[in-house]
């Protein structure tokens, strides 16, 4: 189909391959629009791919850490091996290439299992890249109330709270319950039957009873750090703007 | 049709129409196969059909009270106007007419918030007709987990727990996180957008990660008043069986 | 049940009914516990309940204003006849006792088409009522993208933004990749056909492919504005922390 | 992330990694809280996690077996070649480890085919670690009605009976139909087409038209155990209490 | 419109409204082609046009009844205005007009509830007009199976089976394990909550583990007469084909 | 909440209420962008917004129609009220306001069942409108096929084909079979149980096996109307061109 | 927990396994109660199960042919081994042992594409062992009408037609306007995206516009097999009779 | 079962299997009756029964390229050594074999993500088949949408567009607002979580506030192809009737 779909004999543009098919019109400027770094969704796409565009990006932005995330494990071998600098996180299935932003404002990550900490771990290296601390809160499922409510003073001067839970995604209601800080629900795909591939925690942290509770698509992590880190980056914090 | 599927020229059995037909085949011997009182499911049948059913299980059970559920207005109404002597109860939707039986063991119905208490209070008539005394707590909603722990002792000794809730459906699976006790939960209705009518709070309830969580059809609390007086009547108890 | 149900024969609390039953566990303390305004949902209670709790509330909390959402056109009707102090927004479906607070932070509230004004109505009502300004840019579609180019400039400096679509709910992704500021996306329930009541537009939004999109549930427009309030309200201002 | 998310320097707590995050917060109170054994939900964990948490639960309630449910293949293996003393069920997919609790009551699991062995076998090791007595009936099939009815007596004198089956869910109506004993239903993930996973044994299962049948998660063997051991055992059982 | 849709200036054809655009090409030829009576859905229609398509076949086909199915009653009430000789039913909410052919074969119409009489009505109805007796056995529900073996006599000869109910649509299972007579399953919308409008049955009847049940629409009650009638006119009759 | 959302005191803007706030941004453009007419989506909107609407959209448009689409009957009456040059369509639920285009192309509106004239007549006056002729082909369902393939040489001409139908829409494959003519499917809600509302009719289509079959929402006259007349009139005709 | 649940010393009944739990209670009366053969639903059994289990079968019904469907590779090719005097077809994946019956009348199976082969091959294969012939007709989807028009004389003397189809499921609406034979519609999973595994052409057959079509589980040969086979093999057939 | 239900001793038609089954009636006339080309599903056929049929039709049509799609990579592979005449596209996963036409006007191919190549490679090869010219535009997602207004000079002058997208499907709404070009909106299964397998971008794009936006299958982009073939090969082209 060459011949009719791409009549320009131009050069390959940046991120075009062999036959000179741009598959990525790159977007060199959101950093300047939003404030933010460059991202590579690594799903869909090959290992190549995704090596080429974070060499593309790391140069086009040489100053912030370019993040990847939903890398599977040969593209994850694959960067590790072409790009030595970039840093690999096998549990958050990702990368991240450059050097990481000075923190404001903190995003407490709240997880509710075991099963939850690759969606958590999702969540904290996007947190990171995109400004803010991060601080982790482990394992304080709503079927053990008091943990959860041991860890309030871990999260309580937090400027923004990620929730993360799977089966009946019931975390996020209990936690805001507790609290008047902006919280987002991200739910897994944790569970099992009628879970429905975390439909089921979807449901619920959309139907919560608590106030002000906003959710993700299930496992995104990846939406959540985003928006958590946003918010807790542009919050009003006395002892740091001195 | 009658020619073809009513060959039989009987006088109408108990529970007939004018044409012969009998509508329902009344079962008289529910009571001796399984202990539990007779019922008359109100869905579906008309304010007549209800009180000529309720009359004719009174009469051959005068001893013990029968239980109506799921009565419209006009049916409630009817009731009241026919047998003066049911007693009929607008909020759950129920009437009852015969004797209450003396109760053995406790359930406790929680509920999570005021638009539950149609459905907390179907649970409460059935677990009395079906034979067990009943402890209610009212508005303990996961987003103030505070009043929640507050009414544990409340629940403390209860041989059943009913939990009772609509939205997000997390009530059951604190309450289960706090106690060994048997528990139901119940999802109701309660809830707008992709509450889609109590699925979301069935789903989260059916999804719970504290164990031995069992849960009824959305608005069932019939079916969790029937199971847990079972449970409750033939539990443990030292003090009575002196 | 009355007997079994209630032993205690304490006068009845604040929200209790004639019989001595609490329908409603007040929570005077939320207030102190997050910083927000007492709310009463509407959905599900009776035209007096809804009076009764706006008058305790406002009682209990005499210097800030007191929300009720989800009132139908018979509440609204009795609040107004009550309490003509309230202000009863018929649009938004709500009502407000009290003096607002001081608001501080702006949130732009962007609205897709003209069906969706009650909803972007009642994340406005709710956005002062949690204590930020509140900019609202209407009627923004997706299929005329140049009006809503037009309208960038109207919501470039806003602290947080609610985006409020139904139908294909494809403006939260346009929106999102124009600003990195903080965004919550509200599918509203307006199409017909395979929208099934807003599902269409939650999954749209859900999906998106712009980064920190998070979602409210369907016609959630209180839940958008406690969030967006929230980070409003707390984002650093330096011309007003002056 | 360890830098930002983890600052305490402390050593790793029982069940944390070598980074020193702990990944699971370890409850060693649930037994006296509830009065059952310490369960390892082992879906979502690796080999190595599986065995470290029954190892550690084990130390901590020499006198009580803990119970591993969802244990793959590889999981079962590596438990059986770490923890030799431990009891692996590759039907049932479970691990025990430690002594069997002394039996009260007698929960008859009921299943309706072949197929539905595995969940069949998870109720029953759950109901003996969880304090009770088994009784198995096996392939008593709706379409059979005859042999259902053949073994009634096998069932009528447990306290809780469990029904388990696949494809339409109906074992549970005709059961409960036979008794007044509390039931407990479980839809299996047995059938194809529109069965879609179990679901559709699910929703039958819920609209029974039987009084007093509860259901739990399609395939929820571990959750039906808990709720049945926990009747059977407060069960008032007279010669055992003399 | 009318210029362009229909530049046929023709006289208007039987069915055909004032304009002159034909609303329905009647088919006088299906009873030729299928042996079957004419047939009016009802549904969708007002009630001034299934007066006249009744009409108009009746003139086409005056030696054999028409059927109507699904008229609302303000249809039902013109019908039996204006067309003194047609028999309308209520319950089935059907309409004849026209002499009921000669029956060969008889279909039993099994079913489980009170609340499943309407659709069990227009079953027997239609099974007539196609030309088969029809034996009607009412509530004789799975949680009662004592009464569906009291009945087994009463369908034991007949030809073809249609089994109708709803909830949880055990029923048809049950029977089609007791026979091996062609079986109709019908699944009805009675029931509440998790029936979501009778698919519940409808899943149910679908995944039988009896050989050879085959289902309906819900409320299909139409579709199973034709089916069954069809059966038990053409099968063998040794005493009728003398 | 005006005073914070609105602090602009402009005199209001062409389609604003009273309170200034403009409701709708007229995109008086659309005309030049697309060579369509203006139209006004009735859903949703008050009978006198549509009116006005209507009004200024005719005032910026006098030399073509404008076009309004689901009008409820109250809206209806009253722009046949206040606006007595606009044509009414009860059947189409529509109504036009200025002179019809000259027609250029033919599409034809091919319609499966009586109860699906509403739709296939919401297909014609679009059609109309955007500019082409059509050809009504109506009660042509696939359970009588041969009426179809009679009606085949009024289609054969036609540039553009609309296929409407419910229940479960098969039409489109059968009549994308008899011709390579661009083909256009719209699902309608006509249909009861499984057919939920038309969703049974749209999976048919959108899995049509006859090559090219597009679809559009349920109930999507106006959007088949749209593209088929955009196919029609563009579509090449040599006796017209001369 | 052999020890609780199976006390009975007895030796292994047939079917039981070496620990003496019966694993499948064999039901040799199902020919003598319904005149159909023994069947093995081979599905989620192991390959040695269903080899033992035909072997039971036949030792028990040696002069009728015993069916196994749904076997898999593995156990296709255990069959062939063990059994060399069974009949194995990898198309339709059964396998059958012993004499097939004398066929009665004629069943039509009537296969949309080439991808609907296996499921075709499974009724046909169903129909023979429970005693009717099989006329097959292949490859007749509606996108080309007249190869089912010029097959129709095949499918005319037929005593019950089997319709398999998949995608928009639309064969079976055709087929039964063209004839009056009863007819069961078999929707296949063959298909992609919204065909989501067979459920639109399931939908689209429960809604069928023609009358009388019965439909089974998706994929579901062997039910529509059963069901044809019965109605063909009881139909009236002078020139047998005589 | 050959015997019975192939008793036709006659030689093997083309496209038979070895046993006289014909298991494809090949339809060599569809080219005359459509204008379109011979096309070969491959989705659920052998790699042997493709390459037959492609030789087959090429044979019958010697002069027009056959089209193959959906091919897995054995078939493409068996298809390239058996038929090295044919191009193969393993991006697209199709084959064609033999000349491709003269185009006649301009389809435009727009896609959102590089994910979603392989979806618009199938449109373009099926358009080039199907005799229009291809111009392709990739990458213009709607986060970045100054990249999509950039590219519209691209696709001004196309005769129809195919606008492919993913995840929550909001480019067809935003392209459709831009043009009046007749416009075909694919839903890609690009996406995790709620997209639930393209469901989102489905539902979406059925959805679209655009007019006349139309929607294939998801993954339709064979669909898709015809159509917008069919619409441009037929538009009216001045410079080209000359």
């Amino acid at each position: 189909m060459p011949a009719e779909s791409r009549p320009d004999p131009d050069p390959p543009a940046p991120g075009a391959d062999a036959s000179g098919d741009p598959w990525a019109r790159l977007d060199f400027d959101r950093a300047r629009r939003t404030g933010d770094p460059e991202v590579v969704f690594g799903s869909g796409k090959t290992p190549d791919q995704v090596v080429q565009l974070l060499t593309e990006l790391h140069a086009a932005h040489p100053g912030r850490a370019v993040l990847a995330t939903r890398l599977d494990e040969a593209t994850r071998a694959l960067v590790a091996e072409r790009l030595p600098a970039a840093s690999v996180d096998p549990v958050a299935r990702t990368a991240t290439l450059g050097p990481m932003p000075t923190p404001s404002g903190t995003v407490a990550v709240i997880a509710a299992g075991t099963s939850d900490q690759d969606v958590a771990a999702e969540v904290a290296v996007t947190v990171a890249c995109f400004g803010s601390r991060v601080q982790r809160i482990n394992d304080v499922g709503v079927a053990g109330i008091h943990r959860l409510l041991d860890a309030k003073p871990e999260f309580d001067s937090a400027d923004a709270l990620v929730v993360v839970a799977g089966m009946e995604g019931a975390l996020p209601s209990v936690v805001a319950g507790l609290t008047g800080t902006p919280l987002v629900a991200v739910p897994t795909s944790v569970g099992y039957g009628a879970s429905f591939g975390g439909l089921s925690a979807l449901l619920a942290m959309l139907n919560s009873c608590a106030p002000g509770v906003v959710v993700t698509n299930i496992d995104g992590g990846f939406t959540a750090g985003v928006h958590a880190a946003r918010i807790a980056r542009t919050a009003h914090h006395p002892e740091e703007t001195r």
